[in-house]
């Protein structure tokens, strides 16, 4: 700790494996499967010629009227009815996070997650002093009979769940599971968190109605972003919730910063709902399945003898569980070194020693051309590093 | 308190007097002196032809290169040395407030701000638990004597100060009063926030060195934003610290929201530094001088047996003290009746029942022709409440 100049949290604040891994990741010559970006030459064509200039004014802390009208009309299609004022406009659906967890979490606040979750969410919640309770997940969801033990032992603030195409590991949340996640979120009476970032990258055209949809009771909140099927680079993200936490989320959006880019809000709206979107999106599941193709067939040849994972039905990402039991924090730089980045799978759960053996490979963002000779450098690395 | 389900820091979120205020404010017909918005029709044209495809793809946490370079031309230039590196880009200076409170702010934590100070401020500070330290200001800049007892009294974990036309009372600090805050500063080592929303709207064109370039011990955080001299729609601002702070400032603006909008960065990289914007501001800085001329005008007309103020030199505000101690909180509702809208004053202030009898009139937004009427019906309704 380096002293009593700054608040307790800051001793919790991390973040350094991941930026060094991308800073890495960015170097010429590096094949990188560790981050989860589109792909460079499929990011659309912005038309802004029309913004009008009136955009230029401060905005209000929900977001634009026309915006968050066409996302509640999105969310709604989904099966989850919701009003254009349940919608709040963020800067990335990353802020959800920081909003929830100042809502929801003190020090010892107990956090159900998946396990493994998302590794920025656990970062945020642990910023903010988050107890986080790992419940393991199936490739059908959470393992439920975990999940009802987790609430009955310790009710949580708050539980968080990406039901669909989940990061790092790809599940998707069946039917069964999804009612019953809701009933029991509605039983014990805890507040659900949904993230939803890869719902539309769905390669079998399959779709489920969210969690959030299916609760009687429970409070909710609901978060999605542009930035998967559009550009991140705008930062185009929101949440829904409902009723009874909204205006508490409303005020912590105007404390952190005021409101979100308008101009990005408006070109938002310019393709939410749009035939445009829809092909685009289109084309961008047809290129990302080549990917994934492409990695599964990869992964066959060079990972057979050293891993197991199912195919990812949508989403950005392989989860691996190698055979033999190697800390893949451990093969990093000697990855790195060969030109080859990856995500290790360890700090993607709430004990990292309880994920030893994992690693998260993206298939959006390395050309095509190269995936076949970047998994042949990883399995040789893993290789030489005992796995 | 609303029950368990929340944080402790959310029986602290405030925030609903002003959003009240700003959305009366917006009734058509209305005349509002009450938010701090530009005049509507100075509102720059933004070309965005040129606007790079690659934009779409994700950032940085530290912000577009390009733009950190620019700003670290001009906050050097104001006689803070100050590398690209040292510059964190930002969505609008309220997120330095969010990040300055994560890094430093514990439930109890002294912080020292100026009396009155902004607002929004002191509801960031509060809702983190900062237990708020007002130190009186005087037309030269805080009082000395009592910053002094202050930092000796409880050592404060961060000085939270705006040298610049500030907001609300449109103080400058002099030459003399920055040199003895800095000295002050090193010798109890206590970390300084300098906010500089207003510094270049500067009536009388003079200008002073921060207070951070005044440093030779204590760290230091300097923020401004392009939100007063370009589009607050497109969140433009920044922080630049000292090399103590600025990794955790990285960190926490990462889990914040992981980036800034690029459009926008790129945006106010074309502006910065250009012929373009000092004509731009230039023409601002006049027609905002006419308005402060007209609202003095006027303010001489109905006020003067009401109110004393000092006519600001910079910045968008006037701070007028009443001459009976009315509440100016309570007249609010027969103002936003009589169609205009003032902000209260005595949320400005740590404790509120100090700053019973202020209020704070914004001159930049409502019509020229609107300001004597706005004024002279506000003076009644004060008359008419016992001012």
């Amino acid at each position: 700790m380096e002293g009593s100049m700054f608040s307790e949290r800051i001793q919790r604040l991390s973040g350094s494996l991941i930026r060094e891994i991308l800073a890495a990741a960015q170097r010429p010559g590096v094949i990188s499967f560790a981050g989860g970006l589109p792909a460079a030459d499929r990011l659309p064509e912005l038309d802004w010629h029309a913004a009008p200039r009136a955009l230029a004014q401060y905005g209000t802390s929900e977001g634009e009227p026309g915006l968050r009208a066409k996302l509640a009309a999105q969310v709604s299609a989904l099966g989850l009815p919701c009003a254009a004022e349940q919608v709040l406009v963020l800067t990335g659906s990353q802020q959800t996070l920081d909003l929830a967890a100042k809502l929801f979490v003190d020090p010892g606040t107990p956090v159900l997650v998946e396990q493994p979750t998302y590794l920025a969410a656990l970062q945020v919640f642990r910023l903010f002093g988050a107890d986080c309770l790992g419940v393991p997940l199936t490739p059908r969801g959470i393992d439920l009979a975990a999940f009802e033990a987790r609430l009955q032992a310790r009710r949580p603030a708050l539980a968080y769940l990406i039901p669909t195409f989940q990061n790092p590991s790809g599940a998707r949340y069946d039917e069964a599971t999804r009612d019953a996640v809701a009933a029991l979120l509605d039983r014990y009476e805890v507040p659900l968190l949904e993230d939803e970032p890869y719902r539309e990258l769905s390669f079998d055209g399959k779709t489920a109605t969210p969690i959030a949809a299916r609760l009687n009771k429970a409070p909710w909140i609901y978060t999605g972003t542009l930035s998967k099927v559009l550009a991140p680079g705008l930062r185009d993200a929101f949440l829904v919730a409902s009723p009874e936490l909204f205006p508490y989320l409303v005020k912590l959006k105007q404390a952190a910063d005021l409101h979100s880019c308008r101009h990005a809000q408006w070109q938002a709206e310019q393709w939410l709902g749009s035939e445009r979107l829809a092909e685009h999106v289109d084309r961008l599941i047809g290129f990302y399945r080549e990917r994934r193709d492409t990695m599964q067939a990869a992964l066959e040849r060079h990972f057979a003898d050293l891993a197991d994972w199912n195919t990812p039905e949508g989403g950005l990402f392989f989860w691996l569980r190698l055979k033999r039991r190697v800390d893949t924090r451990t093969l990093l730089p000697a990855a790195l070194e060969a030109d080859v980045a990856f995500m290790p799978g360890e700090p993607f759960f709430a004990e990292p020693d309880d994920g030893i053996g994992h690693l998260r490979l993206n298939f959006s963002h390395a050309p095509d051309a190269r995936i076949d000779e970047g998994i042949a450098r990883l399995a040789a690395i893993l290789r030489a590093g005992g796995a």
